[in-house]
């Protein structure tokens, strides 16, 4: 061995959902939304000056942050975006999780918090869900280095009320509280009046889900403006010009259209109670999902072996082999109606 | 203060070069290319199917991967790429910077290397150039964690012959070699060959500068099928989809058109080396670039004076107020002939 090897920052990395290069797959595995962007999108693609590429993009990307500001109602200070919300947890991590205090985050959740904090070397306690699957506020009364959660909580779609979140936040005054809303826009509620209210929460959203937008790497952060101002220094030590020129424009476009974002979140919201109608009929047991996908467990089959045979008829779910609570579960991505009805039809047809 | 503000992560960031939103103004201050990336850039623009944006792009950014790994006629297991070249060597430093023996990079050098050794809390020590703004390699003959310089210096432009970057590396054998080759296109000898030589070298290039893309964000590195290996498992702990699915198509079609590309890079050599000689003939002093600007002293004026008046004429140079050994100099980008025309005109008239 080498001696430079002993200096290597040396982690497991996370595995990304299969990207399957066949294109006739039904693809339910990484929770993309099945309609296209908005309209607007795909005219700033058609009257972009391709010139224009030679130079930096503004490193502030203050027209896209402007237009969520807009979005959301508050002023543009308490915005800040990044390369999808991983980029913007990542840097949040970064920021502001320095404690030799463990961060908080719970057991069954979004596969990254553990990576994040395994790579950055922040200690970290993972604290169980109820039987249920539920976060329980109380456990997360003990000193900490800060809290995160998803809400609706990944991979399980339950929602979290607000006062539940709100009382987290009340008993952590101390740390920085983190509510990824990575699928809120699919029924959940917004923790985001909570930012006006507590200096110390941060509210994560993303463009890769409601908006449409997973292949343009779009996230951002709502807090207030001191948060902000931290989380951009580090960006700014970390890589001045996160954002690119297609990007900020096609992003902007989408924030914009707020009747389609509307119709289309209500498209996948109805598709979704369709389909967990379909599934309860068909013996499945899942939670009351408020996200865009169903995460569910077949009655007399194997998680893994029906992974691997609706694999096989090139229908691609999600299935996570660890922690064991959730080995036997499918997290099944709301496609199109066509697309569940093919899925839901599978299903009755199925005998392992 | 509040209890959270103890476990911030606070710095002193970056400031980028000036954006300006005035499109009158000649943009000699952050070393763009002034010609527009290869026709192919716009062909991907105007066929690109915006549907395709609501799902995630590769992870492992295959298709560009594999097309710099033609261009350079390497194996595509060398290959890594970044959201720039600064975000490729943000992640050089979280992976492999991680002794407690301090860094070294010279004293007059790419501003950020300190920024990011700062942030990451990595020791370091500035070596200072010689009086002829030459890195001297026997400076980095003693004990550290790592070694980074740029070839083409910056904001010096100033080469360092390929037998004295072989002799930093023969002396650096227990830690990782950063050749940081933004400029390299413009006239430089890539120290490429000897990432076979030595498993310890890593080369960095971008597409910000010879492949005109800035505004699209694309940097990677090249080295050691293992040192990639360690590069991609700390990346896609941090950010698994960084490269978005435009950028991807993108630069893949930038990177294929070698014939562009060495036109437009001979172009910018030609009006440097004009430059050059007509700022000589006016009693500027400076380095022989080879980068695709020239960092040179004014005869008989402050640079903060000539500074201020050719931005008053909409003429946009850089000045570095620090360190105090080139606040004498400004550094001037390469545009286009008739750019640097009114540059040359402008001074001859010039009185102070």
């Amino acid at each position: 061995m080498r001696d430079w090897e002993n200096n290597i920052r040396k982690v497991v990395p996370y595995t990304p959902g299969e990207q399957p290069k066949n294109t006739c797959v039904i693809k339910l595995n990484t929770n993309e939304n099945p309609y296209p962007p908005a309209p607007g999108v795909k005219e700033v693609l058609s009257n972009f000056n391709t010139d224009d590429l030679r130079l930096y993009p503004d490193p502030r990307v203050d027209k896209l942050v402007n237009a969520i500001a807009d979005f959301y109602k508050i002023d543009s200070s308490k915005v800040f975006v990044g390369v999808g919300s991983d980029d913007v947890l990542a840097m949040i991590f970064m920021t502001f999780f320095n404690s030799k205090k463990p961060i908080l985050f719970p057991d069954i959740t979004y596969s990254f918090y553990d990576v994040w904090a395994d790579m950055l070397r922040i200690p970290y306690e993972q604290l169980p869900l109820s039987d249920d699957f539920s976060i329980v506020p109380s456990d997360y009364y003990k000193a900490n280095g800060g809290v995160v959660f998803p809400n609706p909580n990944a991979p399980t779609g339950k929602l979290m009320p607000l006062d539940e979140i709100e009382d987290i936040i009340k008993h952590n005054q101390d740390v920085i509280v983190v509510v990824d809303e990575a699928y809120v826009d699919f029924g959940g509620e917004s923790a985001l009046p909570l930012i006006d209210k507590y200096d110390n929460v941060i509210v994560v959203q993303t463009f890769s889900k409601s908006r449409a937008l997973a292949g343009s790497r779009v996230g951002f952060a709502m807090a207030s403006p001191v948060l902000i101002k931290y989380l951009n220094d580090v960006k700014y030590s970390f890589n001045s010009y996160t954002m690119d020129r297609i990007t900020i424009e096609a992003a902007t476009a989408a924030v914009k259209d707020r009747a389609y974002f509307e119709e289309t979140t209500a498209k996948v919201i109805k598709t979704r109670e369709w389909t967990k109608k379909e599934l309860k009929r068909l013996g499945f047991t899942f939670c009351d999902s408020k996200s865009n996908f169903i995460f569910a467990k077949p009655a007399n089959v194997s998680a893994t072996k029906l992974f691997e045979d609706l694999k096989a008829d090139n229908i691609f779910v999600r299935h996570f082999s660890s922690p064991e609570r959730i080995n036997d579960y499918l997290r099944i991505s709301i496609g199109t109606d066509e697309q569940m009805h093919t899925l839901i039809k599978f299903l009755e047809n199925y005998s392992c």
